[in-house]
């Protein structure tokens, strides 16, 4: 039996006339697309762009909510209240998934981004709050999460599929969780390490920890970053890492089919 | 055979901690709500909790749509390309959707907002783009638009149902067009005079010009405001009169049966 | 010798098409006025014309600094950096001054807004920050803040005046904190009690704890709130009382002197 | 005698986790920085290091303000009622200022950005806006716009100094304005071609317009982009060339002498 991995990275990250990342290039790379919803970056338009590409390469779509905070990219966390962020959750899900019907795609998942993400990994209410918006919105969505978090403890409670995922490039404590940015060699940046990383996580389920240990992290997809051009090498590096080692890289969940119907959707 | 009209409604405009209206006084008087989707006003809580309350009293729920501009509160022109329009048309109608579903409601409409409204009336490039973000979204939702318009000509060539409103209390010109909100008289203030004026609308098609001769209006539903205590009072008066003669209220289109599926929950 | 204290309010907190409170009707009451600068609440018009009020009356213009938060109403803790923080502030002081100098006034103190103020409250890094931009924008601007909290110590340290206010309408904690909004009787809501509170506030230096007890507090400037009908009559009945008692209310710091070099303009 | 001409460019145009141009390179280049001022882009600390830097190397600050549309990044026309943009526009204005002023620098001068320079060029209301805006705020700020456009004619009739400026890089008609960038060869790319364009500008006052024709163009100052890595190349060919010809680059209002009361900080 072959191993089976899902490649996921955050896309749709620039906002009118500024741009982050090479999306093109990354979706050849990936099977998971978290295209972000325009709370803390992504205009309709290069939402549009991005879920028009995914369609066509067969990349799944995943709404990438996050705090509504353009100036900090949705990496501060925000004080909001539980019941608003239910709303807001709910408020990015519906607005993505409207835009990938129209390219004949949809919103198969849901991954939180920055520090809605964060916050959510450790704290219960925010947790919940996630979890609780896309089970009123569509219980059939999957929810990504890191390994071990309250997140996926929230999904499960809530009764969605909880797909827990791994960091490519950042290192683990002993402890199974990730090093915080702020300790030395918290970053990786050698793309043959890191591929090599990717391909124990999966045929051995096991990563080497920052203290020389090896901690088990049992994780479905592994997120690379695409935001700079060391980053698509890396990302690149670690996709054919995988391949060479016989291991099939595919989305957790099946992107719709291509559809010549695109718009005459039926709703969720 | 007794005459049908339709009575719509502006609604879910605050923002934050800003309210705008007595949205829970107009929905006991309108069948349709149009419902801001967050780019000129509305925020996901208010918004969940206006579709939560149109929900419950089968009041139809149309997304009001808007250019990106809280703070001219989408009364201002903007000069956005018309493919970037149409984007951001099918991005708002997508999230107010989410928010609608939850609530056991959908969108079942679309009608632009202030400006929006406005350029559509009578620009080309604008009112094909608001109807080409709705044949793609979902060909069966109605294009609501002022009578004469050519947002109804383009909702028609787009293959949408195309829904002439007319406003209780604006006067028009003896060609059948809204006078300018600048002339003396352009507004109507006095609750008898307007509510006369709609109940004439339906049942003869006709409303007195600004210059005192009657013109021809076809007009499927009546907008009323309700941003002002007064105009809760207008709304109500225009309500008892079409009531008083014998004239049947009810959405153009029908609202989604109430679900047990649904979820049950009541906003924020 | 007669005591004296100055009355603050929060004003121009609407934004666009939305309104907040009565900023006419508090003027008249008020020695200060703290203006919001844009970035929770306030457009430019709506600044500038209470700008020009304020010079009219011989108000004083401090600015109410805050959060990036719009939807929030700057009322949600954001986890700014420090350095990005005294920028914002630095911006937020620089963009309201420029509006009232146009009016012939001038920012003349500062006091921060919502979480800003409750964070900078008791962290003493927030607090930091809030004072670093003064101290670099102005020295001598006074900061005003909660009585004994570390704003005022971070004030103190950075050279700037330090100016303790008290809370007409709300409890305190026998250690002469503020009692929590979700403790019963944390906010008070009869005028004459209020006034009454506030007359012995500035004659005795005493407050009543939520306990029963009687707490010391040392306090320059007494907020009130006008952003209701109610909180209108309120701080009528405190200002009414303070006269009644002898007190003289004048601003902490004086505005500066009707200008003939103004542009006498009324704003927008 | 020797001739003259001040370099301006565009920086400070990035927002947030968004970086546009090389703003480094460029303040090595030019001797006047139209900094953003937060409305079409430009957070504060970007503001700010932008300042700082340009305080070091005794480049004039001037304030680039523009509508009120990150989305758009101000390209957009906005139909704002000119009497809320004279607010607005101080508004920037003010922020700006209290940031330079922090790096020991002040804004000298005002140019307006994107659709709000292009609608100022040709509108009498909106060009009478900017104008009024600066008066109020500070008489003795220069205005920057295109020679010939109506902005320069509301300066000069609000007193203002007017400073004519010519694009390096544009195509002119044979009226002297700027062709549509649709035509063909409406924007150049030819380093060597662009800079002696510029050579001829300031030595003989003419330009080579698209027909062939020579036109005379009298302009004080010129504005190079640097928003992409050719464009910088331009800008050092242009910086050069103009060298090579014994022209000397230097803004066309002085700079505040560095300070020893300016705060030195380096910014966030």
């Amino acid at each position: 039996m072959s191993a089976v991995v899902d490649l996921n990275s955050d896309l749709g990250e620039g906002f009118g006339r500024w741009t982050l990342g090479d999306d093109e290039a990354m979706l050849d790379l990936v099977t998971s697309a978290n295209v972000a919803c325009g709370f803390h970056a992504g205009d309709p338009s290069i939402l549009r762009r991005v879920c028009a590409r995914a369609a066509e390469r067969g990349v799944a779509v995943g709404a990438q909510v996050g705090y509504r905070d353009l100036a900090g990219f949705g990496r501060r966390h925000i004080d909001v209240d539980p019941a608003e962020l239910v709303n807001e959750v709910i408020y990015q899900i519906g607005a993505l998934d409207g835009i990938a019907r129209v390219e004949g795609s949809r919103v198969i998942y849901v991954k939180p981004h920055g520090a809605l993400y964060n916050d959510a990994a450790s704290n219960q209410a925010t947790a919940r709050a996630v979890a609780e918006a896309i089970a009123l919105y569509d219980r059939s969505l999957p929810l990504v999460g890191l390994a071990g978090s309250e997140l996926l403890v929230a999904a499960e409670a809530a009764g969605l599929e909880a797909v827990a995922e791994a960091f490519a490039d950042r290192a683990y404590t002993a402890e199974g969780l990730l090093a915080s940015r702020r300790e030395d060699g918290a970053v990786l940046h050698d793309p043959v390490a890191i591929a090599a990383r990717c391909v124990r996580l999966v045929t051995d389920g096991t990563i080497d920890a920052i203290d020389g240990s090896s901690v088990p992290v049992a994780a479905r997809s592994i997120c690379v970053h695409g935001d700079t051009e060391g980053a698509v090498a890396i990302a690149a590096a670690v996709r054919r890492a995988l391949e060479g080692a016989g291991i099939t890289i595919q989305a957790f969940t099946a992107p719709p089919p291509p559809s010549s119907t695109a718009s005459g959707s039926t709703g969720a």
